[in-house]
């Protein structure tokens, strides 16, 4: 069966499709008789409206793009973009939004950001130089970054990385460890720098390091997948020089390691401590419960709704203070104890 | 900034704007001169054609949608539905489109449906009852069904349920269970019955029981969150006729069931076994892990994805096979020991 169009409705009701359009979008433009006309025949045969139709002369299509810089299979492997889109997803249905997945088309950011039918964007995770800001600025479609850098044409909503990443560090300091290694997320994209957010977590793990005088860390890049954090465990010293802490940006990654840890023979905390970044619900039940940097990420997704749906309305919007982040401790880090003394100990 | 527009084009090009609209959606039209003016002046202006005239003049939105009968904030609190994006997103990838993602606007899905510009619609979990199949159907959308029955219409992508669950049940009585209690999905949308998926687990169960001559089991309704789970527990029989097997139809509500039981001083799985249904990856990583029913879920969103784009194409294609299941025994399942006697033992 094919949709009913607009033409079918103007020839049924003997108006042009001018009128019709009208009758939907513009009713004034009409005489009650002629707009009664109208609504009765299509009425009769099932017309609507197309939506892009609708949204060319509304000027709004109802929906708001999440820009995501990578392949949709590689971020919804990741928890935290679900509760991100909790978080989006409130401000949606209060607002009667739609929320488009906007990820790479072909290759190129630029190409799906043009493409997409918006009335703004939230992007997850740009790096400043990506390109990809370059034609959000020119389309000049609202757009609000999240963990990115705002600037004076788009604000950012972030956490406070820097800190949550020095108090996983300082918390492994105290508890003894010396060595360190530190997974570090992944660019965003290939032919970009590392994301701001990695940057940042980055500087926090080494002031806390640098300040305690700790021996220079093991870092090793790791994507965002339980996968992933077993591989970057699988290539860490295993003898000299072996961590005893590690620091990870994502709970997967943190999650990955202590499965390829155990795994092989390693029992977690006594041999190693393992640290997550994000909290997400997952944490809580994995074996041992993960030590993790809690950030509000359902939080994160709201304000980045609202600030969006804000300056959808022309309302001037500047970036916020970060959001707070704390330290939430289970039972995956213990007290480092040194292996000379536990050998003789046995 | 605002967009550059179509009449700012024709109007630098000296042309008409369906002379511009010819040089980017069907530039055989034109003489060679002049669709080389009109996208130089495009180019130096910085127009891009407006996705949404785009759609409508190609007749394509290269939008597909995601149809969620829940609100995004309870459907993404379950990692189901992470799973399914990721197979549908390889899919949507492949063939260069966006994911809508699309929860009822208001209250309505079928007003959602009416306003996504969408070109075809995979739609998740609803009853055949549900009006919004009837929407669906007047607007002749193509549409394929997951977690449905499929009809005439539209095909239906499902798992075996019915004998996932009686493996499951089977499981339990065969380590000597015989006090149930079954924690039932609810229906997609307050106003329609239970869903097909559900149904069918119900039937699964209900067959393994009733062979076996097992006592009538317990039945909740519970939400697929972890908390929906926990508040489950809090409502079953605590003395007399205790279940002792807890057949759940996600693993976010048995994850919750074991937290609530561990929380209430019971064992998992000593003194109450649980089993989940979906395998999502976090099953593996409970404490202790989780004995579930798995599905493959990315490759069920894969398939989904792949029907529907065939539809698009105007490929007729009909309901496969339900896709297999099988038990996935881990820790959270384990003999049932009879109280007195493990009381005597002490």
């Amino acid at each position: 069966m094919s949709r009913v169009t607009i033409a079918d409705v103007a020839s049924a009701a003997g108006v042009s499709k001018t009128a019709v359009s009208f009758a939907f979008n513009n009713p004034k433009r009409l005489g009650h008789a002629t707009l009664e006309r109208v609504l009765g025949v299509a009425e009769d045969l099932g017309y609507m409206p197309h939506p892009a139709a609708r949204a060319l002369s509304m000027r709004r299509s109802g929906t708001i793009g999440l820009l995501i810089p990578q392949r949709l299979s590689t971020v919804f492997a990741n928890p935290f973009v679900s509760e991100l889109i909790q978080g989006l997803g409130e401000q949606c249905e209060e607002h009667d939004l739609t929320l488009l997945l906007v990820p790479p088309l072909d290759g190129s950011l630029e190409s799906a950001i043009r493409q997409a039918s918006v009335d703004g964007f939230i992007s997850l995770g740009l790096s400043p130089d990506d390109r990809a800001l370059e034609v959000l600025d020119r389309l000049g479609i609202p757009t609000v970054l999240v963990d990115s850098d705002g600037s004076p044409a788009h604000p950012a909503i972030n956490i406070d990385d820097e800190g949550g990443a020095e108090a996983a560090a300082r918390h492994l300091l105290q508890l003894g460890h010396r060595q360190f290694a530190i997974l570090v997320l992944p660019p965003a994209r290939a032919q970009v720098n590392s994301t701001p957010t990695a940057t940042r977590r980055l500087n926090g793990y080494r002031k806390a390091l640098d300040s305690a005088g700790a021996p220079k860390p093991v870092t090793v890049v790791a994507g965002i997948s339980v996968a992933a954090g077993a591989r970057a465990f699988d290539s860490l010293p295993k003898v000299k020089d072996r961590p005893t802490g590690v620091l990870a940006m994502s709970d997967m990654a943190a999650i990955g390691v202590m499965s390829a840890a155990q795994a092989s023979g390693l029992r977690i905390p006594e041999d190693l401590s393992v640290v997550g970044f994000d909290d997400v619900p997952a944490s809580a039940w994995t074996n041992p419960p993960l030590t993790t940097v809690r950030q509000p990420i359902v939080e994160k997704g709201r304000l980045a709704a609202r600030f969006l749906i804000q300056r959808m309305k022309g309302i001037k919007v500047e970036s916020p203070a970060p959001l707070s982040t704390s330290l939430v401790v289970r039972n995956s880090t213990s007290r480092h104890i040194d292996s000379d003394l536990q050998i003789k100990g046995r």
